[in-house]
């Protein structure tokens, strides 16, 4: 294996940390309560997609939802990072979408049971390229949209999140040693809706980057 | 990097993948119905601790509980494998802990909450040596045990698990690419119970393998 390229973490990265209901619209619109503290998830890295390739609608969802985020690539390993120093250890950032199959996270929930089926299958982190730390001066203050078949679904600003970039980045590492190449999906804004076969998605932070991604179905 | 070593999984696999109540005793001791499916969740790379080094028990649990299970190594990268090539993929074996905060366990399955936190810590995946694979027979026919303090706790056959190794890679693998130095765990027998700081763990796989581990408090 050659070096790691920080700008292909995709490859090699070994995890990615989500982070659920962070825009207070957004929990709203699922009828969930404002957390008190951050709610954490895992995708696997076998959920990378990058452009070119499809987002695979699973078998067993009806409403496969798009989640538009704000990705953050961690540059240096960390345990216990303080607020202080949390930017420090961020290489770059990635625009991102968690898929989500809806329905299935609904039976989850009401379940008990864990998540994995909804939020960690093949193709359920569509990424950006990479976008290094210099080009985002203030990434709590940047806006992110999301078009499905050129209608505006998401739009909205990370200024928005509950909690911050260093509080996730300080609050994930005290649980969860952060390692070069680990992504931070940071949450969605309000206006998530399902999509459909042969839709195609494009999303963008504003003046930095966009991308665009086709929805397939899943061979039998 | 050097080429990757299967025998030393651990340092560069990417996912664990987790089987929830795979033992019919284990899902009635925790008063869960058994599964008409597998359940599946996710430890992070992160979450790997080898012998020598500490269990830590996170300062947000009061009950953080053993689970010993056969882990089964990948050793070839697969999606939708059929169940009749699914041993074709394993490369070897580790015997496991799923370290549990079962407190918080239960307070994610009640609220609807991912169990990130209940089980994705780090030092929440305690592993023994790599067994390759010749050295287990027949992995549907062993025995795993384990000791606190000298007391045994946990005593089971891999024979009494309700989806078997090759259903499980089936399984996981139609919706979760496996990967080479990915892990599985397959779920453990009844007798789980909580551990405290300065508690020694003993587990085994009948003739095959035994490991150590000692309990510590994380520092504040
Ligand atoms: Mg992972
Ligand atoms: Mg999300
Ligand atoms: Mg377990």
């Amino acid at each position: 294996m050659t070096a790691r390229n920080i700008s292909r973490f995709w490859e090699w990265g070994r995890k990615i940390i989500c982070v659920g209901r962070n825009y207070a619209d957004h929990a709203k619109e699922l009828k969930n309560a404002i957390p008190s503290e951050p709610v954490l998830f895992l995708k696997p890295p076998s959920a990378y997609v990058t452009e070119g390739f499809p987002i695979l609608v699973p078998l067993y969802t009806n409403n496969l939802h798009h989640e538009v985020e704000l990705g953050v690539v961690i540059g240096k390993a960390g345990t216990s990072i303080p607020q202080s120093d949390a930017m420090d250890h961020v290489a770059g950032y990635a625009l991102c979408l968690d898929m989500t199959a809806r329905d299935i996270q609904d039976e989850c929930k009401s379940k008990g049971l864990p998540w994995t089926l909804a939020k960690a299958f093949n193709t359920s982190c569509p990424v950006s390229e990479f976008i290094p730390k210099e080009r985002i001066r203030d990434p709590g203050n940047v806006r992110l949209w999301l078009k499905v078949n050129d209608q505006l679904r998401q739009s909205g600003c990370t200024a928005h999140m509950i909690f911050s970039i260093p509080y996730l980045i300080s609050y994930i590492s005290e649980v969860i040693s952060l390692e070069e190449g680990d992504l931070i999906l940071t949450g969605t804004p309000k206006g998530v809706s399902a999509v459909q076969e042969h839709d195609e998605l494009q999303a963008g932070i504003e003046d930095v980057v966009s991308m665009r991604f086709k929805v397939a179905r899943k061979d039998h």
